[in-house]
């Protein structure tokens, strides 16, 4: 057979089919029909009082280029999934569903399928499901071998036991939950500094890292569901911030009365990444605290009086926090002060 | 003040929340709250027996290549809501909220009002919300004063009422609602055959055509869903085909009982636009109906015995429509033969 017109205009239907088919064997074991049709189901079964749908849209961001230079595609999915996760829990919600985006230049059925791998992974882990996704090929827009990958939640809550962070007020704590390495925040500045200040490559190993380069810019984003659904449960949550772009500065705000200010205490070990891009990039402190997460991806605001339940809660669970600030009275312009 | 680290590694964060409160402000007129933030709200107060949640991710696909060139924004966002409203419409599903995830190299503010203008016209026009999105700034991804553009939509629709198709039987008559132009398929090789071998601008005008080729080409992708919500309120539809990528050939058999073909007549005026391009790319007649949706981009499937209830409907709304093919048995492989 000929190659047809449109195969010549870059696009190749049947190879797309391909790539259709790959990800629907894959989502079989989930239990979910009907993908790859015009659109996914959810039959809402849920026994909630006042239930409210809380949903988010997210990428993976630059972070894609570490994947690219990398050529390990089955972790950024589960980044996603996770980071997504995160954005609707800290208003304590409940994840339902996910639906993916992703965009090539070329679709290669392979690297797809590794990269729906990843996303699949994810939504197991956090025992929800992957209801469907477009795979676009758009020739012209993307670079051989690169891609876009965005993501879209939808969770449910009780509309009426939606963690807001209007009650937190002065005298409440802080807890941090650590991170594992960058999320999905700050890559733009880390590949400066890596690739264009040190010229190191993905392989690169230095000093103060345990891994290469490469693997620590790929540590996946991590899912506090977890560790936050149980105190959810245990209702000692007042607010919460997922620590993204925009760092502690841009986040915390989110939460916080506008009235009130936090004082941070630097008491967690900065993972060496951070350590290393900060020197290495000149980064000041005030910046780096706005462009990265510093160590810390998920701030709970709890009562002082709820301090040793949640301590013995998270202990129980194996779960790493540090008691990292405590809310004061806003005294000048600034919400966040990092002493 | 001087530049950031940041900024000077291409990423803008004050240029990035110029843009999201743009978009706020744009999004507070729809009663919408918490944009913004990490995650929207949609309470559930929908009153609907055994509730389905039907979801849909899509893109605009190369389209997005005929906004950059004409550098009219404010229309794409609307075709991406169209496009995922007639997804979940052939199911008999009825939109609740939308999320965009926008991606740029650069964050242009007044280019992404404009976007965002579209997006949320598309909505408002169709009753339903922008209840949050992603605007991600990514240097190195895309080339300067590009952007690739997705949506997300979320339905209801009562799960014992879904229209699926499996009733659809031998003999049942096909409808076809007519396309405003392309939607948003096809562009990859109409853009090839446009300006690769015809060397045709935006601006050129071509006999057979009233409009500029540009014009023609951002044509708005039409929303199906005010004559199909009252098709379905009388009961009347059997199934659906949203005709887009891959076209008559791949997405009626997406509804069609396996053991069933179509018969269809070509009895509807197919716009300027497809004849044009089919004549200039000797595009055969196999591939243009693989290709376009050749002026029909809503298939609907009825008894024959609805047909003059459907006609009185369909007239009394002033819609054009097309009475196409009919429901035959599968005599060889093909599902889907049109004369």
């Amino acid at each position: 057979m000929s190659e047809s017109v449109y195969a010549k205009a870059g696009v190749n239907i049947d190879k797309g089919n391909q790539a259709v088919q790959k990800i629907k064997d894959m989502v079989k074991s989930m239990g979910v029909k009907e993908i790859g049709k015009f659109s996914g189901f959810f039959p809402l079964k849920e026994k909630i009082d006042n239930p409210v749908l809380v949903s988010s849209a997210d990428g993976v961001g630059t972070k894609l280029k570490i994947a690219f230079l990398t050529g390990k595609h089955n972790t950024v999915g589960k980044d996603l999934v996770n980071h997504c996760i995160n954005d609707i829990l800290v208003y304590g919600a409940r994840p339902l569903f996910f639906l993916d985006y992703l965009a090539t230049g070329t679709v290669e059925p392979d690297v797809i399928s590794e990269i729906v791998s990843g996303i699949l992974e994810g939504c197991i882990e956090n025992d929800f499901v992957l209801l469907g996704g477009e795979t676009a090929e758009m020739p012209g827009f993307y670079k051989d071998n690169e891609y876009d990958l965005a993501g879209f939640i939808v969770g449910i809550a009780n509309n009426k036991r939606i963690v807001s962070g209007e009650n937190i007020k002065k005298g409440d704590l802080l807890i941090g939950l650590p991170s594992s390495g960058l999320h999905t925040n700050g890559y733009s500045l880390a590949r400066h500094i890596v690739f264009d200040q040190l010229k190191l490559t993905v392989d690169s190993k230095v000093e103060e890292l345990e891994k290469t380069i490469g693997e620590e810019l790929l540590e996946v984003h991590r899912s506090y569901l977890k560790p936050v659904s149980k105190l959810l449960e245990m209702d000692l949550v007042k607010g919460m911030a997922h620590i993204t772009g925009g760092g502690f500065v841009d986040n915390i705000p989110r939460v916080l009365p506008e009235d009130l200010a936090v004082q941070i205490e630097r008491v967690w070990p900065v993972p060496g990444i951070f350590e290393f891009l900060c020197q290495a990039g000149e980064v000041s402190k005030e910046e780096s605290y706005r462009v990265f997460n510093m160590g810390i991806g998920m701030v709970i605001f709890i009562d002082q009086e709820n301090l040793s339940k949640l301590e013995t809660t998270l202990k129980g669970m194996k779960e790493t926090y540090y008691l990292m600030g405590q809310v004061t009275e806003k005294k000048g312009k600034k919400q966040v002060i990092i002493n």
